[in-house]
């Protein structure tokens, strides 16, 4: 069932993403093209304070033209391991510094059209201290109820994957 | 908090996506380069067989280069409304027809570099029927039980956000 590259173009080298487009062998012989977006990958964190408040972040995204809330998150370096960059952008956007971190799951974005993976960790032992974001980088911080949570996805204020996962996983621990 | 577009650049007018880089105004004045994806949106569909079995189907992610499980999913056409595109595409890749469909969420997948927002449905009173897949699509169906689908998820053999993201949904359905 694999599609066999014949050729492959490249499109684009940029900072973050690269682009190519390969001609690909279809398993019935026939072909195709495929638009492909490769990304260095990223992490996300679920962190839950001593009251029971999901850590988020308020910020702009440049794709959407929108606000979004989200967990903490960030693209991982090269050559980082995620469960550093996990821990580095938890503190580095929000302030908080934890006692450990627990993998939860490692997942594709959007797998018809880019390779970017998100590896998601659960933070424990959270507690509060001083942010530094970088230069270009302007976050607001929330605290966010279970119940918050539930009517923020309702009402499409949350409407982000990964945010929306990490609520449902927080939700599936309690029960 | 927002980033004003200073110059927009277009760097490739795909057949599903286009890549663009942007020089944006921070909020401190200072600028800085997005890369920006734009896709056309998705859908994507939880249905659950009348024998508690989520439907999946494994396919080949060329981006990925690997074989993926995922719920039925698809590409928005132009103009093609979600919940009407999320019917088509559940009966095209694997045959199923349904009484009704309710959103369930809808979310932006790669907030940072992309604009694609995914609509999910549940679809209710789903029956088995003839899948008329696309032709340069080659789908495995999967029945998958609440059990396979968290041990999948464990092992890695799950690894997509929607469809991650659509199990821990059903598992917060039945408590």
């Amino acid at each position: 069932m694999i599609e066999k590259t014949i050729t492959s173009k490249s499109i684009y080298d940029g900072k973050i993403i690269k682009v190519k487009v390969d001609d690909v062998e279809l398993p019935n012989g026939k072909t195709a093209k495929r638009e492909i977006v490769t990304h260095p990958g990223a992490v996300a964190v679920m962190a839950i304070t001593e009251d029971d408040r999901m850590i988020m972040v308020r910020q702009f995204r440049k794709p959407l033209e929108r606000m979004l809330v989200e967990i903490p998150a960030g693209k991982l370096e090269p050559g980082e391991e995620p469960e550093v960059c996990a821990g580095r952008e938890l503190q580095e956007e929000t302030g908080y510094t934890y006692t450990s971190l627990h993998h939860q799951a490692s997942f594709y974005t959007s797998p018809g059209f880019a390779d970017e993976i998100v590896h998601l960790y659960r933070a424990e032992g959270v507690v509060p201290g001083k942010a530094r974001p970088d230069e270009d980088e302007f976050v607001e911080l929330l605290h966010v109820t279970k119940e918050e949570a539930r009517d923020l996805i309702a009402s499409g204020d949350i409407r982000d994957a990964k945010t929306i996962l990490a609520v449902y996983a927080w939700e599936l621990e309690a029960k």
